[in-house]
């Protein structure tokens, strides 16, 4: 499944526009650095940040939106809050007592760049800050609206979402690789990235939507784009280029960590992966023109080299 | 400021009553263990919160919300949240890279217990896991208190709150404890514990009372109260017993860090913080015997020995 050139240009557009509102959203957000000791808090919490990134999640709480018509302005602080708590998870899963890394999008991680402590809170309070920003009048007028966001991001980032799947990881990787079959492998990363990428969706629906109908096909379709997405990146831990990617790759393989590319080969991996992104697609193809950009989102996801 | 062994016997009936309903509604709501791998994580959650502790917090909420007659079951959830709160805050104090801790409440801390990437977890989804419960329709009928209960708990506990007293708690530790005067350090723990005390009586205003005048009585009490017992506990590392604490003492001193005991002495800073306490029991006479409670928990604060 490969993108033409156009279709590719229209979504990194599209993508490229996302970026730059949920970055001034945020950048207006976030508390700013003065003369005071907190300042190296919020210094770390903003470098992590605005530390690039594919803003995928925001991308896909837009999308979605869009095929709703919904407030865009609302929809962007949504996506800002999921991007702290996105951003939150990288921070501490690069700590020494989770992956370790040094590097994450050619830069040194936060706890590299400042140091643990600070590293452990930054991310700390970008959590908080997610449910502050959620929880305001100024995300949403109608305050059902604003407890129901937050429970459906509290639920996609908590014990058995997000962190429960984190865990399931920490401990595959004193396990022996081969213990793990496919299907072992797609429930810890439907917990570790499927979760938030359905809150993503959630979200998009908790503001525009109460049709059951819309909720099964942008939940499934959300499903399927993460399990996809992280079977991508198995790959690209096994071909990709450090380089472009900005961080160490080969990672997983010196670890001897189960992963979809181990278990299906790099072939079979994208097979995979192109036939969850199929399915996708046709979930929201009932919408037209209006699912435009969650389609490119999907198939992005399939071809992407970084 | 001593306490009659009536009064005493009074306080701790209630007390009691309150951590173990309290208690009882975590056993309901935290996420059970079973046969899978993401049972590690709710293992050291659950290890964490009912490690013991004073739930102060807690009582704090009720008995704030004893006030105005209100609803004691909505009370006891958000009394929940707040201590699945203040555990992380505790869970991720103890790790090697912040306070490096090995004992509380005279077991293990988490990461000694478990490791330390379980521990960063457990005190991840506990974060979340508040305001999952704050946000859900079983706490509160009425969205829009759920909303605020989220904002007020994310504010308290955020990069201004608690978030930013830990950070400049953490380089202060490597700043000459001469540095600091009373105005420093007060403003310190005005964010580091005074911010989620503040939250705790903010949350029986938001289940209960739009008086400003409530607002204004409840938050100075609450502001007081956190700061005397903040003192407290910094005389007690001087002059408390290791053993009816259940952590080390002495750790302020040897590190050097400024202390009210240090900057103050230990008898200046229990005067102080008497005084606190007292001038907390003025804001609140107003209530009469509905606030009985209240003051009580104002007094056990300075006169505590544990």
């Amino acid at each position: 499944m490969t993108m033409s050139a156009e279709d590719l240009r229209q979504f990194e557009e599209y993508a490229q526009a996302v970026a730059l509102a949920v970055e001034e959203e945020l950048d207006a957000l976030l508390p700013k650095p003065a003369d005071s000791d907190d300042a190296r808090l919020f210094e770390a919490m903003r470098y992590s940040v605005f530390a690039g990134g594919k803003r995928v999640r925001p991308l896909l709480i837009l999308a979605a939106n869009n095929i709703f018509g919904g407030n865009k302005k609302r929809a962007i602080r949504v996506a800002a809050a999921m991007e702290c708590l996105h951003t939150y998870s990288l921070v501490h899963d690069d700590m020494p007592c989770m992956d370790d890394d040094d590097l994450r999008r050619g830069k040194p991680t936060c706890h590299k760049k400042f140091d643990e402590g600070t590293a452990l809170l930054a991310g700390d309070a970008l959590q908080t800050f997610a449910f502050e920003i959620l929880s305001s009048a100024d995300t949403h007028p109608n305050p059902a609206v604003c407890a129901k966001l937050v429970q459906s991001f509290a639920v996609g980032a908590g014990p058995l979402g997000m962190c429960g799947g984190q865990m399931i990881d920490l401990i595959a990787e004193q396990k022996d690789a081969d213990t793990y079959d496919q299907g072992a492998l797609a429930r810890l990363q439907r917990k570790k990235t499927g979760a938030l990428f359905t809150a993503c969706t959630e979200a998009a629906l908790i503001l525009n939507s109460t049709s059951t109908s819309d909720w099964n096909r942008l939940t499934t379709y959300a499903k399927n784009v993460g399990l996809a997405f992280q079977m991508v990146d198995d790959i690209l831990d096994e071909i990709g280029d450090a380089e472009k990617m900005g961080k160490a790759v080969n990672k997983d393989r010196e670890r001897g960590k189960a992963t979809f590319a181990r278990i299906l080969g790099v072939d079979g991996a994208r097979r995979q992966a192109e036939f969850l992104v199929t399915q996708a697609i046709d979930q929201i193809s009932v919408y037209g023109e209006r699912a435009e950009i969650l389609k490119l989102l999907a198939r992005f996801v399939v071809s992407r080299s970084y």
